[in-house]
């Protein structure tokens, strides 16, 4: 499966819970955006002391997200999210996520969520701090 | 169906989703505990303006939680959920719940919550603070 | 609020759950699917008799959903999920949906969902049985 | 961390996501319930092949769960959860659940599910099947 998240830096793993099915007997498509959730935090949180979930007054406001369903899932199965950096912006990124099943051994959903950066004193938009920019693309190993 | 929630000075309505049902068609046991819980912040925010959860440091944590399911629920219903004190202790209260079902006319869970007196600041358990008490007792109306 | 929901012939209302809001303060993001996904299924019980989920072994499949977020909601709330057809294809069609908030009168996020129509039986896509089609058009109100 | 759940036999490892915490800034209280259920799911899973849960027409019905909260959670943080069978009885039985938090190494919370066997097709409780006593017995190690 190893080679269906080479690209993605930041990979997390999730034991899908019986009461995450529901009447159709699959994992619940809402339940898809709590795993996509935990691997955007995971991200953010490989980025490192840069402060940019606190501190600095400027951070990280989720604008969008989607998830495209490929495979039910069922329980007993284990989920690998990954997530990496689409696109890089002056005042936004994209992330990008791949979902994969250890059960099915292929991948079961993709998404993405835009990610704005946001100064909570100004009350607006702004751009990604230099720090931030930087770490995002190291973390993503591209060469700066 | 009022006769069943006579006695709860709190009630309120909550739309079952058809997204709360798990893989045996039912509304999930996990879910009932949402609705408790909303039956519980209505009760406190019913107290009034005493600032139990904010302000004075002291506020209420929730020591433990339990419900009795009576009858499966599916989807489309409408849950009304009734809150009322049971216990009044000094420093620790004990609500009860109903939770009646609009579709079936009947109640299909019964819960109930214990709720401590906690001083933020000493990091302790605390006697409830008098106004508290008072608008405890008002709510059930238990006159003192 | 009327004015923001007059293309959506489908309408519900969800109080917002306090225990809905996360440690930002805020509904969410999750939880924003689980009203969309309560505002597709009652779009599609709007759609009437007609067998779309259930007897005729053709259902619909949720292949992608998606939400963008207007403004951050808090409890006490209650949104009023707005559920309309966008686009009509051969074998699939997509929902758009928009949420209003009943304490901040203006639109708190839009989402939409793409439903393809799957024979179960022979498991694959399949078109979507004319009677499904005209009531789809029927409901949004399209001549046909 | 393991002589706190010696006497648990299963046991399984769930790890906290960043969304399961409130505006309290803790787990919140309902996502304990998940817990205790994927725990209760394993356990069930651990009796092995005795058609407990399909089959026979006759399966477990969880008649009410507990559980009390013994020190917020908080992310990031994976959660141990110990089952283990208390009481035995004719139609029913009592499962033990202990919440053991790896970055706190104490003891988070502790929970309890009466399980009642269900006789589908007759529509009333039943006893255990014999084959199923015999199973929890042995799970939980006691000589039979």
């Amino acid at each position: 499966m190893n080679d269906l998240l080479g690209d993605y830096p930041v990979i997390i793993e999730i034991p899908v819970a019986w009461g995450e099915m529901d009447a159709f007997g699959h994992l619940n498509n809402v339940v898809y955006f709590r795993y996509l959730e935990s691997g955007r935090v995971a991200f953010l949180r490989a980025l490192g002391d840069i402060e940019f979930m606190g501190g600095t007054g400027i951070g990280p406001i989720l604008a969008s997200v989607q998830c495209r369903f490929k495979a039910p899932v069922t329980f007993p199965d284990t989920l690998i999210v990954g997530t990496r950096l689409r696109d890089l912006g002056i005042d936004r990124f994209t992330m990008e996520h791949r979902l994969v099943s250890r059960q099915l051994g292929r991948i079961v959903a993709e998404g993405e969520g835009l990610v704005v950066a946001y100064d909570y004193s100004a009350g607006s938009k702004t751009p990604i701090p230099p720090e931030v920019r930087a770490a995002l693309l190291a973390l993503q190993g591209v060469a700066t």
